[in-house]
């Protein structure tokens, strides 16, 4: 077995984004040579989560309103009490998780046809970061 | 290291339903010969989800009914305009997670008493696929 | 590769609850003498959840008040026609996931500052368990 590690690091513009990291993906598993195995792809943040999806912006932009009904950004809860804001953040991420597995085939990412990684953030506007941990042979 | 591949396919009658995969797992993993390891039961489509849940069909058809409360099959996603009509589909993939990691240990799937994997399907009528990628010794 | 397998379980006083459960990952990992790797975390029954997020009272009371909007405790669930009440618990269960992967770098869990790993209780007051699958190398 071998494996490989790789970070990731996001300081996106707005405080919620969408990044497609499939080419991250890919480099990653061609820098482990790895031609069978898993990828971990994990957000190591509690407020962004890890998606797989349509890179479609309607989609995307549907989930994103989806998310704002479940967990609405707002002034009340009681994460607030500690001084934060990004309550609504963290209950976004519990949601839709903060990680997936991505599967190795023949030295490829073994994804389908509409399949395609995204970094979510949802309190973004500072440094945060993202593990991609492979392991396979 | 040893690693192993399957691929399911499926075109259910009915765009929502429901199909009890572990015996495809069981088999995936007597044809893998792997005794220590991890499953990982993927679904390649963003339009459908795999559970572990009670093989019970009340409990499925009230999880069914709850995410067609939070997410509901609807005329007006913004990705429709795309001339797609399944916005409701991608919504309840994200919601439930497309995937699932089953435990191996001493050749079995190391499932508790109730744990059955579902393939749930909210856009069918057509053929999709899932993949089981199986890796251990 | 090498693997390692723990089981924990749990009989919370309360139905619901929340147990910070790093420190048993942690051991774990020690025990299995695992360097680079991934380590499973998953409940083994049906009505339970696992979450990585911050250890804070606050969002995690938030957390617990949002499943109940989404999937409150109830008596009219089709599930309890098989004499169960338990029916809340595995939709919340379904909404957050029951298992989580964690990173191994460094003979470490390669955790972000503040994820915290929980094994979430939504109907506990009974005996129930949870796999800790580690494997690599």
């Amino acid at each position: 077995m071998t494996s490989h590690t790789k970070y990731l690091t996001f300081n996106t513009p707005q405080r919620r984004a969408l990044v497609n990291i499939t080419p991250e993906c890919e480099s990653a598993l061609a820098e482990s040579g790895i031609r069978e195995g898993m990828m971990l792809v994990s957000a190591m943040h509690i407020t962004a989560a890890v998606w797989v999806n349509d890179n479609e912006p309607g989609i995307l932009q549907d989930a994103m309103d989806m998310l704002e009904e479940l967990a609405p950004e707002g002034p009340d809860y009681r994460h607030h009490r500690t001084g934060e804001d990004n309550g609504h953040a963290h209950l976004k991420n519990l949601l839709t998780h903060h990680q997936v597995i991505l599967p190795i085939t023949n030295g490829k990412l073994d994804l389908g046809p509409w399949q395609t990684v995204f970094y979510v953030e949802f309190d973004g506007a500072r440094s945060k970061r993202l593990i991609i941990k492979t392991i396979g042979e």
